[in-house]
């Protein structure tokens, strides 16, 4: 980026390396003035990668004015760090200047005399639209959206149109459009401001508006995402069961919440949360990990158990100790390929009931072709190691079973967690291993235990 | 949400579902009406979740007027398994109405007949655009950045500038300000469509634009997602060294670099390709997966030969092959939550010189800590199986070890790979797995030789 001559602009982009020097020389005053200037969204990040003390070092230099956005924008475990140092009249103050739907966001986390107090304090138009915003479930449309939004009537000139926006001091972020209702506040499009510059004035809103489609309330954060995305909005109405306008929502929060689905799906896939905070405290960092071990160590001693189940063929075979993880580690490469596969085409919503099958025999088709593949290169290898030809015979049927197995467990266990309302990005790939260990380790070592005693 | 009842709005919503039933029972007619009405992100959407002959069949009936559009949406591969249907004359007819930056990004994907003939049909203005675009390495902003773009002077009042629109059928898509320029053609700012309409039309748009910075157009895409996601902008000039601007940069081109990042980073993991077409061949498919397994086979052989060594140990304490896979599976977890953390951080540029060793000493106390949990239970699991004092002793040795090991691991490899150029999410985890499972088997098994035989 270009670093402006003037660092005044409202966006000064300032690097991390920069603060944590500026912290380090205690250039208090040159840092309060740049946390200034500088945009709340990039003071979020900053925060988010500073270990504890320097982070509370920045935060108690962060001007009052910033503080309310700048919370806004943080993860849930670093924003409650800092409110917590926070008096209640400061917080108040704080959130006195959000906006309803950014306090909503943040409000539940707050201590219960906290509540009470803003409750208290905040202008009654505000709490209302709070409470609008708070009517509805979390991770919906409705909780999500803007009540600040500027609506024209479908039956008046571009002409009104632009002398009603005189009237505002400034319109509100991401206005790209009015938002067009009728008489009765019925929702009917939206006219883009482009349009309002660039046509005839004598023209009516409702012959230039566009028939954008509007969000229910009550859809969920996941279906507002991928709309904003298959259709490149920049803003878009939302309205209630009635089609009655009543909220906004713009690119930016499906920006946000496409990150924190992207950041749900790569972290819940190693049991970290995507709230989590990199410089976290060391013990709550390692309670929250340790859950995850002890999952990991039941299917662990689930695969302990099927080789103990052989301890008498292994006794006599040692090499069967020695190729055993191959085979189980091969089963955990491909059924995973085939699990993060299905679980991104879930989550776009690419899988239905029309391709579900074709999906499947695909997918099952890889495993043979692969497994045969794979059997005859690790047979050989075996071989190679051991000159023994029944045990290469023995990884060559075992390495087949496992690689289908996985496939077909690859794409059924993300389709059964869905089913059952289980996020597949959180728990499939411990269910998945589990499967392709138990498969890997008793096919191996079963048939050995068969054919070769 | 909300289906209108007027489908001819220009963002009708259609299902996947739907469209799977329409092309079942062959309602051509229905169908060819509906993809008229589509919006083209949703389209792409829609081939991209078929399986090849369904995909054929759609795309037969997609009208002239939306594949163009439609193209520029779609991931590589499906695109060029369409592209090589087309003929091209209609190719050429298609990419023609392409923007010059959506041609530059697959122009290089075409046979060199086709951009022959694209590049002397195409009339000279879209060419000499192409060509800039193509000027800049793939990956850069300049690459991306569209040439479309209003400016407007910096020492005109409003009402020029509001007179200046009028003389414009339309703007450019998410045209949310105008970019500023000075006489000598340097970036100084945007001016935003809501300053225009609320602001009393004498005011000089120098006194009312806001001093956003530029991207430069060498910038890479990832620091364009970061400046888009922190600043929350909708559009931003993209400049050249000399400041002057050439182009701009709209918040849907980074949902989808950062859309394509995630992917990159999800699938990458599983040594998939993030253009993978879910519905590919299955020879292709197996083809790409094939050299993932190929890869983790080698890995799985280096384990296997470390547990070769032991093979005397082995023979003796048959309870040791029964144990290895939890000491290896442990290290294997507790090292992908560090990996995944680490390689988050160096994504959204969180992790610096600043920071690096808080981090780092960080992970390996949690390592140290979770090791000293899991050590006792597994030891006492161990000895409610075997009885065997020794075996317990070794494997929470071992778990220590390789716990520490796996955290100094998580921490080190993504830092060593980025310093080396290549992306840490790509092959991370393959490393990490290699490094826990050769310590795991060690340990274990090295310990288990020097004290219990």
């Amino acid at each position: 980026m270009i670093e402006q001559d003037n660092p005044s602009g409202e966006t000064a982009k300032i690097s991390l390396d920069q603060i944590f020097e500026l912290l380090q020389e205690q250039e208090y005053e040159q840092l309060r003035t740049l946390l200034e200037v500088i945009h709340p969204g990039q003071l979020a990040d900053i925060l988010e990668a500073m270990p504890p003390k320097k982070r509370m070092q920045l935060w108690m230099l962060v001007p009052e004015s910033q503080e309310a956005e700048t919370l806004s924008f943080l993860h849930d475990e670093v924003r409650n760090s800092l409110i917590i140092t926070m008096k209640p009249d400061e917080l108040v103050a704080a959130v006195e200047q959000m906006d309803a739907n950014d306090l909503a966001y943040i409000f539940e986390e707050f201590p219960e005399h906290v509540r009470q107090s803003i409750e208290e304090k905040l202008p009654d138009e505000i709490l209302e639209r709070l409470e609008t915003n708070l009517s509805f479930e979390e991770g919906t449309a409705g909780r999500l959206m803007s009540q600040d939004v500027i609506t024209v009537r479908n039956d008046v000139t571009l002409e009104v149109v632009l002398r009603y926006l005189q009237l505002h001091e400034e319109l509100p972020d991401y206005t790209d459009g009015l938002m067009v209702i009728d008489r009765a506040g019925f929702y009917q499009g939206k006219l883009l401001l482009n349009k309002v510059l660039t046509h005839n004035r004598e023209i009516l809103v409702k012959d230039v508006m566009e028939k954008q489609q509007a969000i229910l309330a009550t859809d969920d954060e996941h279906a507002v995402t991928l709309f904003f995305e298959q259709f490149h909005l920049v803003s878009a109405a939302v309205v209630d069961l009635n089609n009655r306008l009543i909220g906004r929502i713009t690119m930016d929060d499906a920006m946000e919440i496409l990150r924190a689905e992207t950041d749900r799906t790569l972290l819940g896939r190693d049991g970290l949360d995507e709230e989590e905070d990199l410089f976290a405290p060391v013990i709550s960092s390692t309670k929250r990990r340790t859950v995850w071990l002890g999952i990991n160590l039941i299917t662990a001693f689930l695969a302990a158990w099927v080789i103990g189940i052989y301890t008498d063929t292994l006794d006599k075979i040692v090499a069967l100790a020695v190729l055993m993880p191959v085979v189980a580690s091969m089963g955990g490469i491909a059924g995973s390929q085939t699990l993060t596969l299905t679980i991104r085409g879930l989550a776009l919503d690419q899988i239905t009931s029309g391709n579900r099958f074709w999906l499947a025999r695909k997918e099952i088709f890889i495993g043979i072709l692969n497994g045969l593949l794979w059997a005859v290169v690790i047979a050989v290898m075996a071989w190679l190691w051991f000159q023994n030809i029944g045990i290469s015979m023995v990884i060559a049927a075992a390495i087949i079973i496992n690689l289908v197995a996985a496939a077909a467990s690859g794409i059924a266990i993300p389709l059964i967690l869905q089913r059952m309302h289980i996020d597949p990005a959180l728990s499939g790939a411990v269910i998945l291993t589990t499967v392709t260990d138990v498969v890997g380790f008793m096919s191996f070592l079963g048939l050995a235990t068969y054919f070769l005693l």
